[in-house]
């Protein structure tokens, strides 16, 4: 699309590192003037966050996973429509805190929901839109859990899915990435905090200049 | 499927009298010692009504009518799941106030979202159930609204669309009938309740005794 900006969308498991290299790279996007839209899902407006809460909440444990998968489509028609829709078409780099690949990944992969289902649901709630690069940090589950588990004191529900669920998240993430490599590139977040932001931080120059 | 209950659903635009006809309907079943499970849509269960909430709020006029679409999708999987299957797998004669027809009256031929994709979500929510016995309650737009508008001090977000909308909404009912017109019934509405609720109760007695 002419005048378009960037989307770029942040995925992993549990405590790979997101929420921190999102901050890194927002703030060196900055420093050089670029005007930057940051977000997350499931949430990123009024009612959108609403969804979220009811999704979070562990009281919810009689959810069935048709119900849940549906909830994330929902809050992203909204999240689509009123803030990564608009902020796209003023031209600006919008940068998101997971997106379409989460559900693939959780939803398809994890809970082995159909994953052609998937598909065509995200493909109605975003109306089509894809992201132009996708990060996927991979960190081994149970790295990233440990992270996650010290950084709170409670757990979500999400959170306190069995190891295999997470393991399975891990690789439907990996396939997606093989799938789509265009798209998608896999950075180990292992490693040094700096390291892994430098790496992004190239990807993005390359997306923003060509 | 072999033990399983009766399900009925009952639609109409507002003020049609589904809930005065549903109460004359369970009371007379009672009265024959049937075992009656009532619900409504969007509501039924705990998850279904925060979501019930979320879509009646004015306040969210901001909502897109795929978010809606989606929603309305999420509480009938969660309805369905945690109530209905289950109260047809003990045998009971389930009523619901509403069920996949309004979706596809309200969202389809209301805001003319597309019929085949509601149609699929529809599917996706129910895992494939279908009522039994829908009965259409049919009245004037105008007669409706005005019943409605005396029952309540306020508005919902759904009452204040306009006329034409709520026009385009029975005409949706009424092709739904058209196209199936083995499940699908409609009752003129406009007569006085207990004709109404005679009729009602023949269509039930034959259905139970079929």
């Amino acid at each position: 699309m002419a005048g378009r900006g960037l989307f770029i969308t942040f995925e992993g498991v549990e405590g790979a590192g997101k929420s921190s290299q999102i901050r890194r790279l927002v703030g060196s996007l900055e420093e050089d003037g670029v005007s930057v839209f940051v977000t997350r899902e499931p949430g990123g407006t009024a009612i959108s966050e609403r969804i979220r809460e009811l999704l979070l909440e562990r009281r919810h444990r009689k959810m069935v996973s048709t119900t849940e998968l549906l909830l994330y489509a929902a809050a992203r028609s909204q999240h689509v429509a009123e803030c990564i829709a608009p902020a796209l078409e003023e031209g600006r780099v919008v940068i998101s805190d997971r997106f379409g690949d989460a559900t693939t990944a959780y939803q398809g992969h994890g809970r082995g929901l159909d994953l052609e289902l998937i598909h065509r649901l995200n493909n109605v709630a975003t109306g089509g839109l894809v992201p132009d690069l996708t990060i996927v940090l991979d960190v081994p589950v149970k790295v990233g859990l440990g992270r996650a588990r010290r950084r709170r004191r409670s757990m979500d529900r999400l959170e306190i899915e069995n190891l295999e669920f997470h393991q399975r998240v891990r690789q439907g993430y990996l396939a997606i990435a093989k799938q789509e490599p265009n798209r998608v590139t896999v950075i180990n977040s292992r490693r040094h905090p700096k390291r892994v932001h430098g790496e992004i931080r190239d990807l993005v120059n390359q997306r923003m200049s060509s």
